[in-house]
């Protein structure tokens, strides 16, 4: 018989000091967008093909895993295309829609939902990055005022803070002002999502970069000049409409700069750590944003900028995706694996209160003695302390030396020759 | 395009009233066996195919999710059977020998783990029943002594009680008794899997049912007889060395009577609710079970008995599997899904201290009363309430109602005429 030990290729699992972070991370985070008003739901790994294949997730429908037909319904598929009716889903997205759309009768509106678990993309397996990986969502549907956009910043601002990362950046900026700014430049509709692909890159190959790829593009040079002379370097601001002013008043309403204007005053005045800024060059990848969008960086310990959370309102997409039910929408979407990662950089973050104690018993211990540790440790264990109970191994050294690594501090050992605590060297 | 808005078929979604259950005795499971010094773990949901289809799996391995292989591997695959590399796991426990195995050097040892997550299995969708489920599993590996069994047993029940589930039985018995018993009556040793599987109905169809099904194997008339006659009604006994007596000497060494012994005493000492009795009728199907089994059934409102969890020690089952790493082991499975749904009809036993308001804003309102309203909102969150912020809609009434079935019974309404408290009509 053959059986592997390795898991398959890509496929995380996680150790115990793993997933002492994660679920520190995991119940910090629902216990914060509780607070929020938030309900936590769940949607099952396996959808419908066809709801994966709906062409709004991109390249990653390209990453799916497959599930085969079972029994008749296998042996009657024709070809390798007509195999498969279901796989796992790739986010928490299309599950979110489809799950609103058939329960939207028994949920409440507005819906603020809190969505934590697993998707799978066959993606090329790279350092720290998995096939299987948790994905950490907040949406809120039917929900078309700013309060919306407000509450996911806050909300998220301040999940971070209670995990102890308080050196973060919220950007804000909104896909129709990116578009008037466009506009105004004098590009042409059709290219936009060109052009916001290029300006996306500004962080990484600068503003001569940025420019020299509109330029291969069918823009004048003029417009591309115009539209370059708009971002001066950090491109971080305080206020949109001191920014903006009236410049741009042609291609975009007062509504629009006063609706975002609110959205950074208020979360600026609520939220206990962080920076919330204007920046006119958040772009954000995908394409069925249509109103704010918002993205926070962490700062790290070695002052690299790390992006940790990113979303936007997405008023059509219910819509697109059901083809019937119309509901404004607006979602953040939080790096888990991200979070995870920094807080096992920053293992102080952890707080781990619970008192440790581990008992080691002997063969040769009589049954009246063993009793009565196990009675010690029910009392112990009432008292909120955690309690090991082991076999005292032959190789005590290393049985204690994996105790301590486990945080058991406290050992004692039980024989014929009755109780001893074991020194544990510092 | 086509979007189906339902689950795929047997897939189960859950509602935020669910949620609120299953987070609930999630978080009392985890941080109960955490008590007893077990650690949490995860593995992917994805296992190799070889490994989910090495035999030891039962039933189970019919009803395995595949899942497809791609591109090239794809391209160049032979036939049906050859077009899938992996699959979704049926249980904890092929993933748990492949985990062990994988990272033993870095556990510790004994080794005590606590899994929770979901399987797969492509079973006819019954009420109730999903073809993706949670389960629970823990189990110490590399512990041969009788402390395993009783930190399984003991933690488990003190477990239950915590989640207000208090009127349970725990039966326990050992496969070598079982099978001493079938020898003394002179059962083949061929035969003794088959007698096994009668005598586990005893419940459903009675002692006469049982007979018939032995009266039409190969057996004799007067071992049968004698062989019932072993089994007295009810069948529960407090201690097994009184029941057992002498008599099955020849086949069953004294030790493993006394072991059987010293676990019913010491956890009936020990647990705070709760019955331990010895059943000698007590089968557990798996056969991969060497020595002491047990299970818990819990009484419910209408005294009807449901089985809640099932183990026993597989001392074989790691060295099968992995064909090398030789290691004891113990492990109790746990009935998520059972208890969730328990815990449903008993609302009341979900501890939920989190005091809620919410606060309805009308578009009317000046920023500046918004942002009071955020400040105040910001305030309770501090103070652990819980804190709605929600558009004042139009169908206020509706609104109200959605929000008392979510447990705000708090509602404020903000407008330019000011604050006002909503009457909740009780």
């Amino acid at each position: 018989m053959t059986f592997i030990k390795t898991p398959v290729k890509g496929m995380p699992e996680y150790l115990p000091s793993d997933m002492e972070i994660r679920e520190f991370a995991l119940r910090q985070i629902k216990d914060s967008y509780k607070q929020f008003g938030f309900s936590l739901i769940e949607t099952p790994a396996i959808e419908h093909i066809e709801n994966l294949t709906g062409k709004q997730g991109g390249e990653n429908e390209k990453l799916i895993f497959r599930i085969l037909k079972r029994g008749e319904k296998l042996s009657r598929s024709e070809g390798v295309d007509d195999m498969c009716d279901s796989g796992l889903r790739y986010d928490l997205t299309v599950p979110l829609a489809r799950y609103f759309s058939n329960n939207m009768a028994v949920l409440p509106y507005p819906f603020k939902a809190l969505q934590i678990g697993p998707s799978w993309r066959a993606d090329k397996p790279q350092k720290g990055r998995f096939r299987q990986f948790t994905q950490c969502d907040i949406d809120i549907i039917g929900d078309g005022s700013n309060l919306a956009e407000i509450e996911l910043i806050t909300a998220t601002s301040e999940m971070l803070t209670k995990l102890g990362l308080e050196d973060f950046v919220v950007r804000v900026n909104d896909r129709r002002i990116l578009k008037a700014m466009a506009m105004f430049c004098g590009f042409n509709d059709t290219l936009l999502d060109d052009v916001f692909i290029a300006l996306d890159k500004l962080d990484k190959i600068g503003s001569s970069g940025v420019e020299s790829i509109l330029l291969s593009m069918d823009l004048s040079k003029e417009s591309v000049e115009k539209y370059m002379s708009l971002f001066s370097s950090g491109s971080l601001y305080d206020s949109c409409s001191e920014y903006l002013g009236n410049k741009f008043n042609s291609f975009l309403s007062k509504d629009i700069i006063d609706n975002l204007e609110e959205i950074i005053i208020s979360t600026r005045s609520i939220i206990s750590k962080g920076r919330v800024v204007f920046d006119p060059t958040l772009v954000r990848g995908m394409s069925y944003y249509t109103g704010p969008i918002f993205e926070i960086e962490l700062i790290d310990k070695s002052s690299m900028s790390l992006s940790i959370a990113g979303g936007g309102r997405y008023d059509n997409m219910i819509g697109n995706y059901t083809g019937k039910i119309q509901a404004p929408a607006c979602g953040f979407s939080i790096g888990f694996e991200r979070i995870a990662s920094l807080l096992k950089e920053n293992a102080s973050l952890i707080h781990n209160n619970n008192k440790s104690i581990a008992f080691l018993i002997s063969e040769n211990i009589t049954r009246k003695d063993k009793l009565s540790v196990f009675s010690r440790a029910k009392e112990l264990r009432s008292k909120e302390f955690r309690v090991l109970i082991a076999p005292r191994l032959k190789n005590l050294k290393l049985q204690i030396n994996q105790l301590v690594e486990q945080g058991f501090y406290d050992i004692y050992e039980f024989s014929n020759n009755g109780e001893r605590k074991i020194q544990i060297k510092e």
